[in-house]
């Protein structure tokens, strides 16, 4: 274990004046103690980790902004070892397998900086790690692609040094991260990292209420993400200023409606929340050509509901069988076919539990 | 029984257009074939009924407009009976305990609107009523007067006829009564007449959730009402006809932790909830003195959250224990004194899980 001597705490300052034969120039006598302080550094438990982040879904319909899910099967890969040839305290990204347009500078790579947030929180100063990213999701789906690597990491380096980090820690460390890609949200990094449904109370101080879907209860998203580049900023654009009082009090209530559907495991319920959103869907919608057509295709082949994914360009559907949610990605894919000319894939997942976990490790 | 012949369903109409010597003035022979459908009226299982219906507290801070609940051992009675002196299928309104300046016109009174209401969708034609209502909650003061008093007198009328009408058709007749007197809001008559928290999902087609807060815990309201009239209109000119996108998050977000917390019996985040509104008691608070005060003596004494009840005046507090919530009330009446200049009176009461019942009968 290393040790370092540090003052993290206020030191005691004694400021003495003696008799001054010259007024006009005091003269001050201080006689510091500093009080030591010892500060742990925790050693690596392993020497290498592998991890898992699961893809997310964000801007639930009247959840925009703060209410998000994490969908099972669907993930980034971090690996990451202590490697005696990088500089103590840092971190190098030795790999990236999936996008070739990522950095692999740490600083400007979402795993990266998770990562070094994450190093930070635990003081880590004496071993230099290496980390390998394997994209598992597409960039730019709305599927939180950014926010699966940063998961991913956080926990990497989580685990690797002992768990001291706690849930909210690891979130603020994938914030960092989410941060500097598409802005302060939470809402993709809070269920990546703690899975399940998350509702982001607060960021200052960070909240964050787990919504427990009933373990008894079924839930699958059936996701279809269509050939065509829909940029977070973009989509962000398109968000009205202002909303008339009327909208505003119809989304709150949805947004409760849909808080409540989760909490009482009300696929039904869920779906329909999920469609009911007057604010963000309908500005949104008609960026990603053949959408509206995709969302009335998946309600008419049976969705409970259907919205767009994050900022899109994915449409995300709710259904409580998975044979039927098959059915109704076909029906997904043919509509933004014909609606809007894009070739689409579909995908049925259901809910993610768990989060960003521990998939492998070697142990020291 | 009385039985009724009447015609329901569209009639079949037959046009049958003849050979017309004058083309500019065309014939028509109409054969109308008039279905006949037997009505069955329900006759009174009782001669007379008495019912209650408890106060209720709504616009929740964010909850505003789609959330309310019912509060315990305050409210109205209503006494209903039959009186062959009354005109058949009519109501009359006998005696009024309370405030002087209500309408003994039924057509002009909640309890009489509401009765009207559900005396139609009964069907009743053949029955005379008579109407006796006993005010427990002051006129404007934000505890729901007008919707107890119509909640009980829909209530009365379908336990005198033998509960034939379902809860939505209920709250549907005291929607008619509300409309009249307050707009067309069920956030006080759903509780008012279920009892609980009701969150109103929708108005066309009603729809209408009930959030179960767990029986095992306890919620208790610090309600403390000043002598200051606050009238509804005033109150509602207050709101702002736009909300800037973060506010309507920031509010979204609190609508579903509130939601959330109800759910899953948890009186500090329901009051932390109840108090983070940005949107309309920013506006209201204002307009009644020394409400902002009032708010901040509450949780300075441990309440766990507080804001306007309704559109005021009265300020409603929530926290889990009732001894404590004397001390609270007790501050919070000392603050409308002294930041005020108002007298108040308070009392803490728990959550009322029934809505409007039957508290007396005669049987015929």
């Amino acid at each position: 274990m290393a040790v370092f001597l540090s003052s993290p705490v206020k030191p005691t300052i004694h400021l003495t004046v003696f008799f001054n034969p010259n007024p006009k120039k005091p003269i001050f006598k201080c006689s510091c103690s500093l009080p030591t302080v010892t500060i742990t550094e925790p050693e690596p438990v392993f020497t290498s980790v592998r991890t898992f982040a699961p893809a997310t879904v964000a801007n639930l319909g009247p959840g925009f902004d703060f209410l998000g899910c994490a969908v099972d099967g669907l993930g980034d890969y971090v690996s990451l070892r202590v490697d005696p040839g990088v500089h103590p305290g840092e971190i190098s990204i030795s790999e990236i397998i999936g996008p070739s347009k990522l950095s692999k500078n740490p600083l400007w790579n979402c795993a990266g900086i998770a990562a070094i947030d994450a190093m930070k929180r635990l003081g880590i100063r004496s071993v230099g790690l290496s980390l390998s990213l394997e994209k598992g999701l597409p960039l730019g789906s709305g599927l939180g692609s950014s926010a699966a690597s940063a998961a991913a990491a956080a926990v990497a380096v989580n685990e690797m040094f002992g768990k001291k980090l706690n849930q909210d820690e690891l979130v603020l460390a994938g914030l960092e991260s989410e941060a500097k890609v598409s802005g302060y949200h939470a809402d993709n990094i809070a269920p990546a990292i703690m899975g399940g449904f998350v509702l982001i109370r607060s960021y200052d101080p960070l909240e964050l209420m787990r919504l427990n879907f009933p373990e008894e209860k079924k839930l699958f998203f059936v996701l279809v993400s269509p050939e065509f580049e829909a940029p977070t900023k973009k989509m962000r654009a398109a968000l009205p200023a202002e909303v008339g009082m009327p909208h505003h009090v119809w989304n709150c209530s949805q947004a409760g409606a849909l808080v409540a559907s989760v909490l009482q495991g009300d696929p039904v319920g869920l779906g329909k929340a999920l469609s009911s959103d007057k604010i963000v869907e309908p500005k949104r919608a008609p960026l990603i050509p053949g959408m509206e057509g995709v969302k009335k295709a998946a309600i008419e082949a049976g969705a409970f509901g259907c919205t767009i994914s994050g900022a899109g360009p994915t449409a995300v559907a709710v259904v409580d069988n998975e044979e039927k949610g098959k059915v109704i990605g076909e029906k997904m894919v043919e509509a933004f076919w014909k609606e809007g000319n894009l070739k689409a894939a579909a995908v049925v997942k259901s809910l993610d539990r768990v989060g960003a976990r521990l998939v492998g490790s070697v142990r020291k």
